[in-house]
C-alpha cells in the first residue's frame, strides 16, 4: 500500500471523529496533506466511520486526480484541495470539517464567533471569520470548489495557523492545524468556543471580546517562538 | 412466523429508539409497510423496548384488522395507519414517532422548523410544517386516527419524501422515509435541526432561512436523479 | 431484617436515582410507604448510593420514630413524613426528591412549570404548582417538617395523584406516586417537561398552555377507569 | 518517593477530573497542600490525565521552587502557590482549576453567580465573587502569580471556606476546600449551579437572589458547628 503512514493517520483521525461528539451521523471528514508528494489522503464516500481501513482511504493530488484507492473520495474533497493549494505551504497539513452544533449555530446566524474569553485565545488568535454569502453561480457550478474559494477569502491578511478554523456561512465549521491530530484538536476547541460564547451571550448580548492584551498573552504563551503553557 | 422480515426490520428499528437518544421512557414507536402485502408492522403496546422479539411485533391491515400477533398494537396505530394509506403509494415504507425534545419545543410553539441551514436542506427540502389546531370533536372522537389526518393535511401540495418529517402541535415529530433505518435517519436529522435551529434564533431571533439556491443544491446532490453527495 | 420488600424497593429506588441522570453529587432520595403498617422506608443520611444495601434503609413511623435501622434517616425525612401523612390515604406510596436541574430552573424562578404539551399531559393533570414562600419561623424553627407543609398546602383541592410533584420554591421537586417505580418515572417526566418547556419559552416566551379538551383526552386516556394508551 | 500520600491524593484528583465532566481537552489541574511541610503537589505539565502516576506529580514549595519531581509544573503553578500563601492558614488544602463550561460563561460575562436557590445555599455562603480586570502590567509580567493575586483580593473580607471559588474575568473558574475530595465536589456544585442559573435566568432575567435566611439555613445546616444534614 502506497503511502501507509499518511492513509493511517488519516483514518485513525476519521474514527476519532464519532468519538468526539462532534460529529452526527455521517457529517463530517478528515483530510491529511503530504507535501513532499504533493497529495492528500481523504475519507471516502459512504464508509461508515467505524468500518474504516487505511486501505480505504483515497489519495487525491492537487489536480484533483485520483492516485490510490478503489473507492470514490468524499463529495467534500475540491473544498478540502483548494484549502491545502492555499494553505499547503503555510504549515497546514490536516483538514477537518464537521457540523458540531454550536459552532453550526453561528455560521446559520452568520456571525463571526467572538473571543470572548482565555479558552478561544489559548487556541484562537481573534474570532472565528463567517464566510462571504456565495452567489448562484458558485453554487450551481463547482459548488464545493467555490465553498473552498471562499474560505481561502477570510485568510488573506491572516495566517491560517493562527486562526485555525472557519465557519461557512449556512453551513458549519472546518478547522485544520499542523497535524490530523491538532486539526481535531481545533474542531473540539471551536465547538467548545462556540458553546460557552452561546451561553455568555445568553448571559450578556452585548458581552465584551476580552482585552488585546489578554488575548495575546494567551495564544502566544501556548504558540510560536515564546511559547511556555502547558496545564 | 408470518412476515419475518417485516417483523424483524420493525423489532430493530424499535429497539434503536432509545439508544438513538430520541426516545426518553417510553415514548415512542416505528411501524415498517409492506405494500405488496397490504399491511404494516408495528410495536405492541406496553412492552419495553429492549425485550421487544420479532415475534411480539403486531401486524395490522389497512382496514385497521389485526392480522397477526398476540398483544396489542400501540396505541398509536390509527395515526401510522392513516400515514400508510395516503403515502403508501408515494414510496413510504417506514413511519418514527418520537417525542424529541427539541423537535417538541418546535411543535409546542405551534412554530415550523425553518431551513437555517445546509444540514437541514441535505434532509428536508423546506421547512418542517406544524399541523393545525384539531377540533374538539376530532380530538374527542377517533382521536389517533385524526392526528393522522391533520398530518396528511399538510402534505396536500408536497412530496412526503421531500420533507420527510412532520411536527403535530402542541404534541411531537413524526418522520419517515423509504426503510426504518432510513426514517429513524429522518427522525434523528430532524432532532439535529430542531436543536441547531434553537440555538441560531437564541443567537438572532430574526435568522434568515437559508437562500433557496443553496436550499435546492444541498437537497438535490444527495436526492433524486442527479444526486452525487456522500461524505 | 423486618419488612424486607419495602427496604428492597426503596433500596433499588435510590440506586436507581443517580442512574437515571436526575442527581448530581447526592442531590437526591427516595422514600417508599406502607400504609398497612403505617411506617416508610427511607434512604439513611451519608451513605453514597451505589454502596446502599437493604439493611442500610431507614424504617420510620409517622410520628417519626426510627423503628429499624441502625443509620441516621435522611435529613429531608421530616418532609417525606407529612407529606405521607397529608397523601397516603390518597394512594401515594412513594416520594423522589431531586435537584433535576431544568424542574429546579422552574422552582428558582418562583414559576409553575405550564402544561405546554401532551407528554406534559401524559403525566401531569395540569401545571406543576411551586409553593409559597416559607416565613422566617418556618425556616428557623422545624424547617424540612415546615417544607412538607407549603407542599400539602398546594393540594388543598387537588388529587396528589393527578398532578404527582411539586416545585419547592427556590429548592427544587418532590415527585411521587403509587410505587418506587411509578415516582421516580413522574420525577424524569417532570424533568423532561421542564427541559421542553424552557426550550419552548425560549422559542416564544408568551406559548399558550395546552388546549384544556387535550389536556384532558392525554391525561385521562393514560390514567383512570377509561385508560386505553399504550405506546 | 517522598510526600507518597500528598503525590497519591494529588494524582488521583487529576485522573478524577475529566471524568467528572468539568475538564475538555487538558483545560484543568489539581493541588494539594500539606502545611507542615509547606509545599504542595500540583498535575506536572503535558502528561494527559489518564497517563498520571504519583511519580509524576511535582513538589513546590511555597517559595516556588521544585524540592521533588523530574517534570516541569503545571503552568498555572503560581496561581496555585499564591492562594495557598494567602488561604493556607485558613484551611485550604486543596485547588482545582477548570474552564467547566457554564462557569466560564459567567466568568466571559464577568458577571457573579448569583446564589438563586438552595442548591447553591447548600456549597456557598453567597454569591461567587468574579475577579476585577487585570491591567496590562499584570498581565505581561507575572501573569499567572498576579491571577492568584486577584483572586486573593476578592476574599480579603470572606472566609475562603464559606465561599470556596471564584470566577476569574474572561478566563474560568478555581475552587477549593480541605481535601482534594472536597475541592472537586466544590468545583461540581460550582458548575452544577452555574448551568441551573443559566436557565434560572433564562426564565427571568431579573430572578431574586435566595432569601438571606434560607440561605443561612441551608449553609449552615451542612457546615461548621452547628450542621446536622446529610440527604
Amino acid at each position: 500500500m502506497k503511502h501507509t503512514s499518511l492513509r493511517e493517520e488519516c483514518c485513525e483521525a476519521n474514527i476519532a471523529l464519532p468519538r468526539s461528539g462532534l460529529v452526527d451521523l455521517t457529517f463530517g471528514n478528515v483530510s491529511v496533506f503530504d507535501p513532499a508528494a504533493g497529495l492528500f489522503a481523504i475519507k471516502p464516500s459512504g464508509v461508515p466511520y467505524d468500518a474504516l481501513k487505511p486501505a480505504d482511504i483515497v489519495l487525491v493530488d492537487l489536480e484533483g486526480k485520483v492516485v490510490a484507492g478503489d473507492l470514490k473520495p468524499s463529495s467534500d474533497t475540491p473544498t478540502h484541495r483548494r484549502l491545502f493549494r492555499a494553505f499547503g505551504d503555510k504549515g497546514v497539513r490536516s483538514i477537518v470539517h464537521t457540523h458540531s452544533r454550536c459552532a453550526v449555530a453561528f455560521a446559520q446566524a452568520a456571525r463571526e464567533l467572538p473571543c470572548l474569553g482565555t479558552t478561544h485565545a489559548d487556541h484562537f488568535h481573534g474570532g472565528v471569520p463567517v464566510t462571504r454569502p456565495m452567489t448562484p453561480g458558485e453554487i450551481q457550478g463547482d459548488y464545493e470548489w467555490a465553498t473552498g474559494g471562499v474560505i481561502v477569502e477570510c485568510f488573506a491578511q491572516t495566517d491560517p495557523l493562527s486562526i485555525p478554523a472557519v465557519l461557512v456561512r449556512g453551513h458549519g465549521p472546518f478547522a485544520w492545524n499542523v497535524s490530523a491530530v491538532k486539526a481535531l484538536e481545533s474542531a473540539q476547541a471551536l465547538e467548545i468556543c462556540a458553546d460557552m460564547a452561546l451561553k455568555t451571550l445568553a448571559l450578556d448580548p452585548a458581552a465584551a471580546p476580552l482585552d488585546a492584551c489578554l488575548l495575546d498573552k494567551h495564544f502566544l504563551r501556548k504558540h510560536g517562538a515564546t511559547a511556555y503553557y502547558g496545564q
